[in-house]
């Protein structure tokens, strides 16, 4: 059996937003027990992780982590069309992940007690970002 | 067909754990010959990865390239109710991989041959960890 | 359904090669409308990416930043039988993709349109690259 649904999330600028609901509910409607579930962002200037879901602070501090690791507006990067924070999103989206495969148990992904399902957008002035989920199993 | 199974692995410290036969004995007994075999780790701070599987120099090296990205105790973090090296524990496992999806060829998973598949545990003082493999295929 | 085919690629150095059209053929040849499409490189030392695919400038500036980040020739390394870029290859491989999974739609991977799909060649004298590609899917 095969579920594919899409979820639309509009940023407001750098930082991470929960999916993890919005993916349970699909996996909830597809009536599949036993599976996997594919989370695909079709932007490759924000990006997918599974992180800590407690403590917000973490996701802070990857977000901090990212700035200083990938700097805005670096003289190393020529891609600069679209400003600053451009080519830093491109690098950032490249070093996390585009797409996550998470197991489907007893009709629900298979999170661990602190793993949540987060978009993470690198762009600072935000968009309108899509994301396909696709839930395969029986 | 789909067949799902857990990997338990006790970690005594930072570090890498070889899941490679584990993993291929679950695909062996799955009876599936042809398709795909997700490999799941239930936490965010350790992770799993792909990696040269002759010289452990490699996987050491890999250790200390991610000490010096991700340093323990960074003022960076202001997460760090478990210590020094909680906050690095998630930046390490964001970097890496949660999720790792690989082919099933002749009831095999489709492995190069200087490929293995590595727990990577990044808390100093290791932990008990879940690993879920989902073989769907035919 | 399930398809499983081999993408090979002869790479002549450190850089990218652009094997969305490989894949993509792939998937139109299997005759599965909605699925996913499951890309893995059998190597260490080479990678995947999805990445922006109008400005090869983009791409470009991945590799400055790759190159900076983990240096040839890092005294840090102590695995390199194989040279100065011998390590470098690994933790580039490990920091970037060695599996991509795609969301399969209308019988083709649905991918944004910016995005294209890469191989990342991270030895400075190429090689000989395996691509194994699956699709599953009704």
């Amino acid at each position: 059996m095969i579920v594919q649904d899409l979820i639309e999330v509009r940023t407001a600028g750098r930082g991470t937003s929960d999916i993890t609901n919005a993916v349970q509910e699909i996996v909830a409607r597809s009536g599949i027990g036993t599976g996997t579930c594919q989370v695909f962002v079709q932007h490759t200037s924000a990006s997918l992780m599974l992180c800590e879901n407690a403590d917000p602070e973490v996701r802070r501090d990857l977000e901090r982590f990212m700035s200083r690791l990938v700097p805005d507006g670096d003289s190393l990067f020529r891609h600069d069309s679209e400003g600053p924070d451009d080519m830093p999103a491109h690098v950032r989206s490249v070093l996390t992940h585009t797409s996550l495969g998470v197991p489907v148990t007893n009709g629900r992904c298979a999170l661990g007690t602190w793993q949540g399902l987060y978009l993470w957008e690198h762009r600072s002035g935000g968009s309108r970002r899509r994301i396909l989920v696709t839930v395969q199993g029986e």
